[in-house]
């Protein structure tokens, strides 16, 4: 027995607008998605962040963009030990089944995940610092990032660390065997994006100015 | 040094025409979000495939749902080991610290992730038996359902197993104490559904019936 | 012995600014588009006009849209006589090979093609009524929207012919078998639009409206 | 009453973001096109293919190229037998009205039209020999080009008769009086070129070497 219940009213409802709507004006689209299967250019690694769909931000349609979202947008070290680990799954399948030709990381302000870090590195959330905290635990991925922002002036530390989030998932990228060859034989290529929500700005990591630029 | 390249531009050009349009009308409204915070009403836990966005399906703009977006919307059993866990920590940041009132998850027609699983289980693919396959180990969060499924006719399995990704996840989110607990005073609905890409049609589990039903 | 030159210079040397630029920025892509094949979603049919580039008002990059363009973007009747028909090619290699899920049909202000036509039919342009003027046989295709339109006000006939040249060439697609039954099947729709140059504007055929509407 | 559906609303937003942007800050270019005609150098002739916008290659921008595609950038050969011939109309509307200085016809790597040609010819798609085939019979007008290939290796073949399709359409626009007489007065020049996808290449037919060179 389940504990699931029936679907809120509210997204039945919305559910039967977009089928006699967006779905109805497209069925040919979604047949051919269905019977051809998906042919994605891109795989963008992006915060579970409620404010950030990066589907709106592209304008990007169905068949456009494998996603996976976690809490930062993080990505960890390759670690083949025979234990769950999503994130590198999602990575493997994109870049070895589907062959996407970009792999996108893309933080965003007043992440959540990042604060949450930035409090337990200095001290001031032991209850992070519990062994049976998931927030915790998969916070500890961005440990490296805290070391090299940790010196700045308080007011500057989240934004410095949200976008030491994605300095710190190209780096682990770069881990992962099938990874570094596809980038190293041209056949892939790396992205890091920031995303500020209110002004709606988003910066690209230039890594020859080893910076955030305006796009 | 990092691998990272600039911005296609493509990408470019179609975020200023966001930006010039979308967020131009709803500056105030992102203004909001960035100071506020988010308060998501339902956390979706739906498959990273290019297919299938949940925002589309149920009409959702930002600020509505917290999204965590894997290989074949898995939920892993409670392991607090001290590891990395990315969607059990986006499972605790949203029960815990969002508190939404509804947790969804939504499997999909023609999944891959689903696909390579019935290949492994059935003895297809042994490379994805090996430890250093991302997606092997992750699939195997789904073996307690090939098992449920493995004794019907071939032409169904897939199709079964993709909605038993559903049902093994509703069933490991049990298992996390927090989940259990909310569930149990009543702060929080689990959901599962499964959307059919080529028809546009989606069906949500029944409990009651024991099966997932048209909406 | 061709009469062929060298390309000029000018041209030469766009297009190494753009392989050092555009190319070496998304060579995995474009490796991947050679590997494994085109896969558009929409076939779009517009004018060769030098001033109406589809892919820069959708933002289109490689890989989107098969296009075919000739003067005043027209479909002829289906014939099926043995002939070559280069515009039936392309419409076919689109629908039974590629699989499209749209055909889009464009037209624009100020179309020449259109302009010739109108100025043959109502007997101002006999050069264009000679056997041999290619221009004049293939805006033969248009006579039926000039019987339609020829009532109005002078001033009006020139935009109303360029809206006739899209709605006789949507006549026109459905009395190809392929076309009707994938539109019957619910497996590609059509659509047509007409382009305003100086305003930037775009308008859509609304059947149910008989009319072009703003989109 | 039509078949027409209305724009997919993926390209109705794409077109607003296109509008809000790029036309917005081009805006009297626009309006200067719309009120002055179009006066292109040249013409170019290519495939339909997705993969290959000779405005990317050549950063082309509005007003510049009078552009004709068809089924791997074909020209038949001069036949003022009074039907409608999509192609030629194109050229003569381009040479004697547009009086443009170059014809470029651009052929490219992966054609799908001329793998149907060199299948057919090699009597391995009897489909493409029903006089009912518009691909077919379109692909006739390369035939020529094979009879110069047949004695390849196989793995050659493609690629030989992909320029060889560039070829024979240079050979029959001599045929076509017009563009003789502007040839050999030298008020057009004729090029040929071929592209490969994957590697970004150009090459360019080089007369006097009776052969294509990287450009």
């Amino acid at each position: 027995m389940h504990a699931a219940r029936a679907l809120p009213a509210y997204l039945v409802q919305r559910f039967h607008g977009w089928k006699a709507t967006s779905y109805a004006e497209n069925h040919a689209w979604y047949r051919r998605l269905a019977s051809e299967g998906q042919h994605p250019r891109a795989m963008v690694i992006s915060c579970c962040d409620s404010r950030v769909h990066v589907t709106s931000i592209f304008g990007a349609d169905t068949g456009e963009f494998f996603i996976h979202r976690n809490v930062a947008n993080l990505v960890p070290p390759y670690e083949p030990d025979g234990d769950h680990h999503g994130t590198s799954a999602a990575l493997e399948f994109a870049v070895t089944s589907l062959k996407v030709a970009h792999v996108i990381v893309m933080g965003h302000s007043g992440c959540g995940g990042v604060k949450g870090c930035l409090e337990m590195c200095s001290g001031r959330a032991p209850e992070l610092e519990e062994k049976s905290s998931f927030v915790g635990r998969w916070m500890d991925i961005l440990r490296p990032g805290y070391e090299r922002i940790k010196e700045r002036p308080d007011a500057d530390q989240a934004r410095a660390l949200e976008k030491e989030a994605v300095l710190v998932s190209l780096e682990n990228l770069m881990s992962f065997p099938f990874v570094r060859q596809a980038v190293e034989s041209e056949d892939l290529t790396l992205h890091g994006l920031w995303h500020e929500i209110g002004a709606g700005a988003l910066e690209c990591y230039d890594p020859k100015k080893g910076a955030f630029v305006t796009v």
